[in-house]
C-alpha cells in the first residue's frame, strides 16, 4: 500500500456493518436506511434504464441533473448558479470530497477541520498531502472553540473543512460559528469546504449554508448527496457546487478519479430533486418520530446522550456502563446486546479524544429501532 | 486547481462529445455505443431496484458480483482467486486506475506505460506523484520495442502498466510481446497494471492475460469493467483483481475515492457477467461487421488505415489530406465533413508522436458508420 494511506484501515462502516451481519446483531452502525426510497424515484431509474439512457453521461453531469441541482441551490440558499460552470455530478459525495481535495489542495497546504470528522477527510486530505489540523468539537455541544479555531489559521492555511449538520454528533453550526468562520475565511484569503449532505434533516432550526453569507459564495465549495435525503444510500449521487475557478479544479480531479456517474441515476436524481417541499416536510416528521424512540430508549436504557439537532446519528457518553473505551464497549454491544454502533474514536486525530463517545444511527424502522432499544434495556 | 492537474485539459472525450452535438455532426470519437444493452441485463437492473436493493453496497462490491467476476476471470485465464479477498468493485475502470495508482504507487516510482495512452493513466500518475516513462508504439504495427521498454527499467521501477487490447490503436500485445513484459517484471520485482476493458473484443487470436502468464498473478493487478462488453458504458462498473497484499492498496484508496458503487448496477452487472458464451460471440460476430464498414470506408475516403485486432477503435494516418495535424484535421472533420473522431496527440507525453494519426470508434449501428463514411467519401 502507498505510504498515504499506510495508518488508515478498514473503514470502521465497512467493519461494522460486516460485524452486524457476522453476529446477526441490529445496525444501528452504518447511515443507511433499512426502508426504500421513494417509488417516483425509482420509477424515474426504471424510465430511464427502458429508454436506453445507459451510455456515459456528460462528465460533470446530465444536463437535466445539473439544472435540477442548481434550482435546489437556489430554493435553499438563495443563490443563483450557472448549472453548466458551477455544478459538477460525482459518484456520491464521497467523490465529491476527494475531487475537491485532489483538485484544490496542494502537498503542504494546511487544512483545518473540525473533530470528529467523516474517515474519508483525512484519507483524501492525505492523498493529497496536506497538513491536517483538527479543532475538537466538544460534548455536550460540541460547539466551536472559536479562539482556539482562529489561533489555528497561519499563512499556510488553505481551507477550512466544516460539515453542518455534522456526523456523528448531529451538531448543526449556528449563524454565529458560520459567520465567525466565514470572517476568517475572508481575512486571511481561506477557501471553505462544507459538506451539508444532512441538510434536510435539520430538526430544531433550519439549515444554513455557509456559501449563503456574505462574501462566501466565491470561496467556498459545497458538497451535497441524494442518498441521505430520498433514502437511497446505494445510488452514490453526489455534486459540489462552487464558482467556476474551484469548480474547474473539482471537475479535473473528477475527471480522472471516475469520469463521469451512472447515466440512469442521475436521470432519477433530477427527478428526485424536482421533489415539492411536502416531501422534505413529510420526511422530517418521519425522522422526528423515529428519533424521539432512540433518544428515549437511549437514556432510558442510562447513556448520557448528547443533543442532536440534525443528521439521523446520536452521539451518547457510554461510561455509565464502565467499560474502557468505546472499542471495548462496541464489543460487548455487538456480541452481548446484540446491537452495532459505531465507535468514533476513529473520527479524531487523538482517538483518546473519543474514547467515551458512541454513536447511534435512527435511519431505520420504527420497529427496529424499539427492537435495539429494547435489547439496550434489558442487557446493558 | 492544485499543481499536480494543473498541465490537463478538459479530457478530449468530453470536448469532442460537446463538439459533436454543438455542430449536428455523427458522433465516432469517444467509445460509447448508440445501441442500447442487452434486455436481460436492463431486467435485471430493474428487478434489483424495484426489489430494494438501493442502499449502500459492500465497500468493495456486493458479494455476488465479485463471485461473478472471479467465475469470469477462473473461465478467462485459468486462475483461481478469491471473490472476498482479491477482487475489488470500483465506478468504472476509470475509478480501478485512480485506486490502483494512489493505492499502490509513492511519489518518485517510476512507472512505465505505453504512448499513445488513455489520458487518465498520465493523470492518476500525476495524483499519485509518480515520474512517468512512456515507451512510444508505433505504426504501422504499434509493436512493442523491446530494447527500448528494456533500457526504460530501473531500480526505482516500480510498475508496467499495459492495455490491451488496446486504446487507441486496437493492437493486442503477442503472446511474445507479453512474455518479454513479464520477465522484466520477475526480474526486476516491478508490479504489472493491465487494463483489459476491451479484452472480449479480440477479432483475430484470444486476448490473453498478463496475470495468466507464469508467475504473474502474484504482482499483477488485471482491470477491467462492465461497460464495453455490454454496452453499457454509462453503468460505471469496474473492477480490479488482484493477489490479497494489492488489493489492500487498490481496497483502501477505493475506500475514500468513493467508497461504493451503485448497488443495483453492481446486481445487474453480476447478472450480466454469467452470460454464456454465446453473448460474447454474438457481440464479436456484430462488431466484426461494423469493423469492415468503417474500415473499408476509411480506406475508401483515402486515409492510411492500420490495422486494428481488438478494441472498438481504428487508428488511421490523415497525412493523404495534407493538414498540419490531428488538431486541425478533426476540425475540419468536425465542421466540414459533419464526423467526430479524436485527435491523439493527447495521448502522447509528447503530442508531436501523434499529429499525424486520427482515432475511429465503430461502436455505432451500421447506419450511422455507412453515414458517416458516406460524408468521408465525399468531403474530404
Ligand atoms: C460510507 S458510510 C457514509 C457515511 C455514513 O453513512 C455514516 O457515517 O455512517
Ligand atoms: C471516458 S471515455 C472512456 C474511454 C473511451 O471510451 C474512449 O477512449 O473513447
Amino acid at each position: 500500500v502507498a505510504k498515504r494511506l499506510e495508518k488508515f484501515k478498514t473503514t470502521i462502516f465497512t467493519q461494522m456493518s460486516s460485524l452486524a451481519i457476522k453476529h446477526g446483531a441490529i445496525n444501528l452502525g452504518q447511515g443507511f436506511p433499512n426502508f426504500d426510497g421513494p417509488e417516483f424515484v425509482k420509477e424515474a431509474a426504471i424510465k430511464a434504464i427502458k429508454e436506453g439512457k445507459n451510455q456515459y453521461a456528460r462528465g460533470f453531469g446530465v444536463p437535466d441533473l445539473n439544472s435540477s441541482i442548481a434550482s435546489r441551490f437556489k430554493k435553499d440558499t438563495g443563490l443563483d448558479v450557472d448549472p453548466e460552470k458551477e455544478v459538477t455530478v460525482t459518484s456520491g459525495c464521497t467523490e465529491a470530497i476527494a475531487a475537491t481535495m485532489l483538485g484544490l489542495i496542494n502537498p503542504g497546504d494546511e487544512v483545518i477541520l473540525f473533530a470528529p470528522f467523516y474517515d474519508s477527510y483525512e484519507a483524501t486530505l492525505s492523498m493529497a498531502g496536506a497538513k491536517i489540523k483538527a479543532i475538537t468539537l466538544r460534548p455536550p455541544d460540541f460547539s466551536v472553540p472559536l479562539n482556539e479555531l482562529k489561533s489555528a489559521v497561519t499563512k499556510d492555511t488553505r481551507a477550512i473543512l466544516i460539515n453542518t449538520p455534522h456526523n456523528p454528533t448531529g451538531k448543526m453550526f449556528s449563524r454565529e460559528e458560520l459567520g465567525f468562520i466565514a470572517t476568517l475565511c475572508k481575512e486571511n484569503d481561506v477557501l471553505a469546504f462544507t459538506d451539508e449532505v444532512y441538510d434536510k434533516l435539520a430538526f430544531e432550526e433550519d439549515h444554513i449554508s455557509l456559501a449563503s453569507l456574505p462574501g462566501m459564495y466565491e470561496r467556498t465549495v459545497t458538497l451535497n448527496s441524494l442518498g441521505k435525503t430520498f433514502s437511497l444510500t446505494g445510488w452514490k449521487i453526489g455534486w459540489a457546487i462552487a464558482p467556476p475557478h474551484l469548480t474547474w479544479g473539482v471537475r479535473q480531479a473528477h475527471a480522472f478519479l471516475t469520469f463521469a456517474t451512472s447515466t440512469p441515476m442521475q436521470s432519477a436524481a433530477s427527478v428526485a430533486l424536482r421533489a415539492p417541499e411536502s416531501y422534505y416536510e413529510e420526511l422530517k416528521r418521519d425522522y422526528k418520530v423515529k428519533k424521539a424512540i432512540l433518544v428515549d430508549g437511549l437514556k432510558a436504557a442510562g447513556f448520557i446522550v448528547y443533543p442532536s439537532s440534525g443528521t439521523y446519528f446520536v452521539m451518547v457518553d457510554h461510561t455509565p456502563f464502565g467499560f474502557e473505551n468505546d472499542i471495548a464497549f462496541c464489543e460487548y454491544l455487538i456480541k452481548e446486546v446484540g446491537v452495532v454502533a459505531i465507535p468514533p474514536s476513529v473520527f479524531y486525530l487523538n482517538p483518546e479524544e473519543g474514547k467515551n463517545l458512541v454513536r447511534f444511527t435512527f435511519c431505520k424502522d420504527e420497529g427496529t429501532l424499539r427492537a435495539a432499544v429494547d435489547r439496550m434495556k434489558e442487557k446493558l
